[in-house]
């Protein structure tokens, strides 16, 4: 028995040192997706049982393909700010004091996730749900304001493209927050149409004279600057633009103005396109994926308007308008009988905002958006789809939403256009969504503050690597079951896990040899939109001269 | 019309200042039940549409009572250190890696509070339940432990008393900790018949060799004090008893010994007394009212023993083992078909120990046992009662643990049995039960730590009184909706409410002219107690001439 003990573990470890030796590579000759070193670990252990599972999944997937007549239409819906727990029953709402009824009957007719991770802030998060990939790998893991001239390259691959190329008809309305240039619009990376913003909704509710006067602002406004030493006469992005809308591969154009007033008739306009392209592809032979990705419930342009809520803030307002817009969209897939053939998924972006208490706040983990902590990247998340997914489920497993990307093309057919030339870090979660709690196929995040890693996450343990020092000193580690609020640091308890936590980030770190982190393409912004301002041909020059000065771009 | 709304303001004014004045000598003089001065500012505002409500809830009451021959059944369950939404959703449960599903069953069937405020402490908790006052008034305001030689005073009435005056059977089982004199055990505090503990789990989990191989003693066991130096051979309170059993009136007998082993078994003998009591009074003419509040899920006495939760931690653990027994009494309840005639209170005593952790932790709120932030006194609770409690229901509504005394009383026909000679905290919450979220009679809670007031909650927004100084500096005011964690203390956002809770503390104080604060009686321990060994008889002796030294008691 002990030898042969022995001759399995001399098995193990020679496979397993050649899948995180030459895992990827074969991975890639194979025409496969390649993952982090972290997939392969589970493989080795899980493969053959996943195997038999997708198999099923696969007869699973067809048997409704065939009933429909085409794969499952997708709604993902991706809101600001809020963490796990926040949304979704009535005890939460009653402690925050609004009401969120849609959300919390999503929640009881669909999938509760309890650990849904993302990004720890919004360009990053978005990135990470359209490409798959950590924003480390694409170089998106700033937040963009206006005007950085930068923007998602046109080699990355979104899953609106992964979507088109196995015939979904894609839209995108709302906060698209991935850059400024042209190969970064989203008619540029998939959406066959779309209303999006450059930015998120700072801009248009601070850089204006309501926001000066609320003190969200300093000196932006012509009435509120130094006119006597300000030599710089264009250091203010005037004419930065908000919403631009436009179809696949054309030209765009400016969706009314930058102002607070055009701002705040978006958030409704946003929705009724949302629903206007459901409507109009409820009864296609074509599925679609829709992208449903709302400014709200963060929201600084609504101080001072009517509040209607228990608790008496903007923040509770703008969820309670999120809510009922949800609601709308998921009436209107009621309304078109499309309900039992659509995945709707949907959540927030990452964790409230820390700098800006009384808006969002804390809840049940310790953080907000930016930070590594779970307070910051463990998010409410629903996902319902009746007849498919398990009403009324929680489920305990890890999932990142660059899961989305890879799931989304499983159920969509089109996991063939995911392309193998490149570390995709989602890993296909069908087997959660459809078997339920239990079946995911993560134990692991690696979270990136910016392009710096900054804490890993396996099972219910956590790393900090921030702080961490190479003695025995300032190194964390954390029990979530224990200590979700990680609030301290344990190191004698989890000396057992030290090594293997160095073991995991060295591999997922030796990946970048092979394929190293990336820096966002920078180039002129607001090209290939229509008819812009002379104010924001000026901005255009001057963020040129500025790229030019920096390296960043040629003359 | 500037006349008579003039006139209408004057009229108010006046009533206010005759029922503050004299309000409380007024319903004392009338036999009426006299509450906090803050009760009469809203009965000012409220009294006709309340007395309206109760006449229709009287008539409610009236046709239950007709249609089960009596009034109803009352199963009080209270355990330990649970705040807020740890315990009642499979979400709170994925997060903390344990499964309560017959407490998640009961806020699917009953009612969950979001706002139950307790005292932050056991002692005290439990002493606000059994008297319906504040522990300021009672001076059990002490967490107790062996041997403290004080307890609740026989001058105190309790809800066993009280509904045992109204035709009740009253039966007590578990974590009583309401005093180790005579003249506090539940057998004298009016119940039929008890198993109960002088002290809390601490001592048996603690006090011997186990406790102090893992650490959670010092220096306590015989073999393990300094024999050359510790002159005083009786100053560990060797001899202390852990749990008494006994009937009304009569002598009690210790049950078992207090050692650890006899903890253990305790946890499924005080279940099993519960529903041996619950059976025996099913299909009485006689009403019932059963305490069980038992010693868990708090026990370090688990560490070392299997674990099978996915939180690999004793207080998972525990709470499984809660849950369970839980689920086995309302199955019992079932089984005896009186369902539809009982209310189920079941909730927790105060938040979780934060010298404790890695056994509870912070979940929602901050702070723990013993502090007057929210996470010290806002606990999970729930209330079932089928057909009369609305299923599903959650009520963001205030109410606090002295209510259940008046509101017990009520829905038992024996408010005329609670006594019009002292102040009375619990305020009569049948409407908030019946008719469900919206209808509590209490906006504002006094919360004290010890016998200091440390914070007064009045709607959404709490004052803390500690570390307040009369100038501008350190006053902090918190609304709960926008800072549930009460991480930013707010002043200048708060000015308008400043005089306004000042005006509440005075009023609030006021009360104690007429009616004093109390201390908690002191005598000699473990009198009425059969048999005791001599050790105990010497601990007896002991704490005797401590109480004549320090002139608590004559000799």
């Amino acid at each position: 028995m002990k030898g042969n003990r022995f001759y399995h573990l001399i098995l193990v470890y020679g496979t397993l040192a050649f899948l995180l030796g030459t895992g990827a590579a074969a991975a890639e000759e194979d025409g496969k997706i390649v993952h982090d070193a972290e997939h392969y670990i589970l493989l080795q252990q899980h493969g053959e049982k996943w195997a038999a599972e997708d198999k099923e999944l696969d007869e699973k997937l067809k048997a409704l393909r065939e009933k429909y007549g085409k794969p499952p239409n997708i709604v993902n819906i991706l809101f600001d700010d809020t963490s796990t727990g926040e949304v979704g029953s009535a005890l939460a709402n009653k402690i925050r004091g609004y009401d969120t009824p849609n959300m919390n009957r999503m929640a009881d007719e669909g999938m509760t996730f309890a650990r849904m991770y993302t990004e720890p802030s919004c360009t990053p998060s978005r990135n990470s749900v359209q490409t798959g990939r950590h924003p480390v790998r694409t170089g998106m893991y700033k937040v963009g304001f206006p005007v950085d001239a930068y923007g998602l390259g046109s080699d990355e691959v979104t899953i609106a493209e992964v979507l088109s190329l196995a015939g979904y008809a894609t839209g995108f309305f709302g906060k698209w927050h991935l850059g400024d240039i042209e190969q970064s619009y989203a008619t540029n990376q998939g959406f066959d149409e779309a209303m999006f913003s450059l930015a998120n909704q700072g801009p248009p509710s601070f850089f204006n004279e309501e926001g000066e006067k609320a003190g969200f602002t300093w000196g932006y406004t012509k009435g509120a600057w130094d006119k006597k030493y300000a030599i710089d006469q264009q250091f203010r992005p005037y004419g930065w633009i908000n919403y631009v809308e436009g179809k696949k591969g054309g030209k765009v154009r400016e969706w009314e103005d930058n102002s607070v007033e055009s701002y705040r008739k978006s958030k409704a306009t946003i929705k009724d396109r949302t629903i206007d392209f459901i409507r109009r592809h409820a009864k296609s032979d074509q599925p679609f994926y829709v992208a449903y990705w709302p400014m709200i419930p963060f929201d600084f342009s609504s101080v001072g308007q009517d509040l209607t809520t228990s608790a008496q803030t903007t923040w509770a307002q703008n969820m309670e308008l999120l809510d009922s817009y949800i609601g709308e969209i998921m009436e209107e897939l009621k309304k078109q009988g499309i309900t039992e053939n659509t995945l709707v998924v949907c959540m927030a972006d990452n964790g409230p905002m820390k700098e800006a208490e009384g808006f969002g706040a804390e809840y049940i983990f310790r953080g907000g958006k930016g930070q590594e902590l779970e307070g910051g990247i463990r998010v409410a998340a629903f996902a319902q789809w009746p007849g498919v997914i398990k009403a009324d489920s929680t489920v305990g497993d890890i999932i990142h939403e660059v899961d989305l990307y890879t799931t989304f093309a499983r159920l969509g057919g089109a996991m063939n256009h995911i392309p193998t030339d490149r570390i995709i870090d989602g890993i296909d979660q069908t087997s959660l969504l459809l078997n339920g709690d239990g079946y995911s196929r993560r134990d692991y995040v690696h979270v990136y503050t910016g392009n710096v890693l900054a804490a890993s996450i396996k099972q219910q343990f956590k790393r900090s690597w921030v702080g961490d020092r190479p003695g025995l000193v300032g190194n964390a580690f954390y029990d979530l079951y224990r200590d979700p609020r990680e609030k301290f640091p344990a190191m004698m308890q989890m000396l057992w896990a030290w090594p293997n936590f160095d073991h995991m980030r060295a591999r997922h770190e030796a990946g970048f040899k092979k394929y190293p982190k990336k820096e966002a393409p920078r180039d002129v912004p607001f090209t290939g939109i229509e008819s812009i301002s002379e104010e924001t041909k000026q901005l255009q020059e001057y963020v040129r001269q500025a790229h030019i000065a920096a390296g960043h771009i040629k003359e």
